[in-house]
């Protein structure tokens, strides 16, 4: 008999459905129990879905998660399951004079025996990248202990463990056996083997088995990943729970400090398949959270739609995606036979719309030219896409990608229409390397790839005019890519880029482009955040803004 | 000869501009000194406009502000100016382990004899609202206070003075004779007797005079509305600049601190004059600071695109704003009328676009019925605005206002399009007492009243099907407003807002409405805030969300 079988919860709830996610938690803790689990942890906010974001300033809401998190833990003890230890985080009221704007605290709640016996706040709020808790929530300022038997655990929750401050020390002194980390961490290249780090460090520093609980599923431009873990308190990694999956992880503690993991321990897969899994599941939780019945897309024969369409046949199944092909007078063959090759290797349906009627109409009566000729292609595809949409009851997908988003290089109202850009963090190196791992995969399992080849090797062109390819306007996307990360990501300036090799004045224009599309970008769909630097809420800048 | 001569300079600069800011500033230096002046004082950021968002984060934009900052002093130097005290706020490179996340502090540098001599960093950072600060700053954790002569001045910045905390005591400890708060205060409904009142508290806590200085003029969806003003240690309000202009108030403190206006104090207007201010203001820097060469929007005949129009030509004048009719064949008569009456009295090009040619060929090829088709008509509009808007430059205007935003009572794609949005944050109600208010404005002035009493009188209608108006699926706007106020601005739940007298299933067909329409308002174009909650970045809220 071990002192501690401990099981760690990645459940995926919904923002909002306080009693939904409740249900799953408690299925989860009957789970657990059966398999002998005396301490079951879920991860951060897993009562209402993280991050829950201005709904922290609605006190009814606070009101019914508090009364919800009671009402969790009279079932747990009517299910005899009241001898267990359940920690789950949620928010709770709270006031402080110092943050007079916020009303609620990220918190942890200790169930047992049918009652809420303790209770952490977190300590560290992070209020940068897509993170706003500083506005949503008052920093807790005590640490948390509570006795299992004759051991002790320690709570944190995320940022607790990112930041350093006055946890440590309480840790050191309280010498708990075990230390329970709830986290909404959400998926981001290279962030996985980051919070092993974090989190090994912390074993040793704190001497103690970390627990590392996190949440699992898309919400709106984020994606939990899962992937909750355990640490032994030399800083040794015991066993992973499933990425992008619910699952529940199920290790013992005995009495002399070892961890042996009970249940099944996983591994993460490639970067590509991570990312591809990442953008998968993030694309199935927004349609089936918000009920869509299905999702429409058009098909141009290039590879940013192919991928799409792939990614959406892998999240809800390919009697669920409707593919429109909207061939102009521009439209070369190539681009609809591809369109007809891809639609038929991912049994999809595709219908055929052609904007040329409607161009001939608006042209004539307005007498277009140039960019504004151009342009009415792209929005006459995005009525038709929308009409077909609010018809039918299909979600619209965006299919441009990072690169485009960045530069500005995608019509507003035109192929920009739609609910969900699943690309949006995705830049146009990566598309093609998704593209061409995907299709990899199809094959090492004797599978039809999803990508025609002629979509990855032909050049990229929006085909709004005779012969246009995109690298009339815009450099090569490998020295495009570099710029941008230098300039998005590395936050440089002007001088510093073209310091480390490129031309003075294809850096100004990029930064223009990028300058000059925030409005564009400003009205643009959510999609899953994949990198360190996504748009929307991570890059906050100024419309009007003279400085490049 | 007084003590000191206090000169408080309302700018309108614009982010990121910081040579052309810092021009203006030396030309509002040189007309202070040449009255006398000496101690000068700027708004919050001044030198690079506000807010600079995460503008913040680049080190090369920190680095330049620095530079141009010392090269200002040089110039006050040169220009002659060497003896008078200038207080200019700005951001500056900082570190700090606690706030890893932001490199930079919103301060204000004293200016004398070409030098920097002192500089305060605000310790109080808002992160509610629209303001992002503790995101993007690293608090500042020390009081400043500096000599000119005999006398001692002290330094505050905007959320310093709204929040309580350790100044005070210093303040109270050093005595300075005046409090000087640099501000970028948004115009908001009833802010500016807060703000008096609140100078005001200060002023009589320590016994100092008290000079608030704000900015001016439009940036994105804030508007700052100057209003810069000067109390003294008894608290009495002594003068105040120009509302929505940019101004410079000149103000003499004895050696027994009596505070006496030099130049013209002025006073605030009635509400709606204040909102139709701030609204043209808005619109105008908009159009200008992002060059702008003109605006287009549809003219429908209806009260709200009549009330744009207005806005726009006393912001740009009638020559730079061009009015589109839309017709379909379900428009009215009236709607064409009154949309002709609307241009001529506003001296606005109109000319006709009609929609049925482009609808009847895509309807007819995608077999398009009921919402659908109403949404067709819609998007072929803004189809149309923008093919004019891209042929000839035009910023589009999206004439929606608050209340259909709220409830997504407008087409996405359709009369969405545009890039400003004038009556975002105006509901329904407002916009009427807007137009009434400025109409007798122009009677009272002997000019034409230039909204049609037809537009302001007509039950609204978006005219998508025979005989349609909005009550056909709407309570009436009064009652409608009501529950959108209780729910958005109070943040009441569904049963407080019945417990105030409304039906139950009105009250939840509401509150649905308003969450299906988040992945809309996300969508939409930004427009300036003018209530304490307009939408976008001061209402964030979760798309997939279960919690009504």
């Amino acid at each position: 008999m071990p002192a501690i079988r401990l099981g760690l919860a990645q459940t995926n709830p919904t923002v909002g459905a306080i009693a939904a996610n409740l249900a799953t938690c408690l299925e989860q803790a009957k789970l657990a129990h059966s398999k002998g689990v005396n301490l079951l942890v879920f991860g951060e906010l897993a009562a209402t879905g993280y991050p829950i974001e201005d709904l922290a300033h609605r006190e009814s809401f606070l009101m019914e998660t508090e009364t919800a998190i009671s009402t969790f833990a009279a079932q747990l003890y009517a299910a005899g399951l009241g001898e267990m230890h359940v920690v789950i985080g949620h928010p709770k009221f709270a006031y402080d004079r110092n943050t007079p704007w916020a009303i609620a605290q990220n918190a942890a709640s200790v169930l047992h025996s049918g009652e809420i016996v303790g209770r952490y706040s977190k300590r560290h709020l992070p209020n940068y990248s897509v993170f706003d808790e500083y506005r949503n929530f008052i920093p807790g300022n005590e640490s948390f202990f509570f006795e299992i038997g004759d051991k002790k655990a320690g709570l944190l929750i995320c940022e607790d463990i990112w930041q350093t401050g006055g946890h440590i020390v309480d840790f050191e002194e309280a010498k708990p056996n075990l230390t329970l980390v709830l986290n909404g961490s959400p998926f981001e290249l290279e962030k996985l083997d980051q919070r092993v780090q974090i989190a090994s460090k912390l074993a040793i520093q704190t001497n103690s088995t970390v627990a590392y609980v996190n949440l699992v599923g898309g919400q709106d431009d984020l994606v939990f990943d899962g992937a909750s873990f355990a640490v032994d308190s030399q800083g040794n990694l015991i066993a992973m729970a499933k990425q992008f999956e619910e699952d529940l992880l199920i290790l013992d503690v005995t009495e002399t400090g070892d961890v042996k993991t009970v249940s099944t321990s996983h591994q993460a897969g490639s970067t590509f398949d991570q990312v591809w899994h990442a953008l998968v599941l993030s694309l199935r939780d927004y349609v089936e959270k918000n009920a869509f019945p299905s999702v429409i897309l058009g098909l141009s024969g290039g590879i940013d739609s192919a991928v799409c369409a792939a990614l959406a046949v892998d999240a809800i199944g390919s009697d669920r995606v409707f593919g429109i092909s909207l061939p102009s007078q521009y439209s070369s063959d190539h681009s609809k036979s591809d369109a007809a090759d891809l639609a038929e290797r991912i049994g999809v349906k595709l219908s055929v719309q052609p904007i040329e009627p409607t161009f001939q109409v608006i042209e004539d009566q307005l007498n277009l030219t140039g960019v504004a000729s151009e342009n009415l292609q792209a929005r006459i595809r995005g009525i038709i896409l929308m009409g077909l949409s609010n018809q039918n009851g299909h979600l619209v997908l965006t299919t441009g990608n990072k690169t485009e988003l960045a530069v500005g290089y995608s019509t507003i109202y035109g192929d920009s229409v739609g609910g969900f850009a699943p690309l949006k963090d995705v830049d146009k190196i990566l598309v093609w390397k998704l593209a061409e791992w995907r299709n990899e995969h199809a094959r090492k399992n004797g599978l039809v790839p999803p990508i025609p080849q002629n979509s990855i090797d032909k050049a990229p062109s929006a085909e709004l005019r005779p012969g246009q390819i995109d690298q009339d306007t815009l450099p090569e996307y490998d020295i495009l890519c570099k710029i941008l990360d230098l300039y998005l990501v590395e936050r440089l300036g002007a001088e510093q880029i073209v310091a480390k090799g490129f031309e003075p004045a294809l850096v100004k224009h990029i930064m223009n482009l990028v300058n000059s599309a925030e409005w564009k970008r400003r009205q643009g769909a959510i999609g899953p955040k994949i990198t360190e630097m996504s748009f929307g809420r991570e890059r906050r800048m100024p419309i009007t803004n003279k400085y490049r």
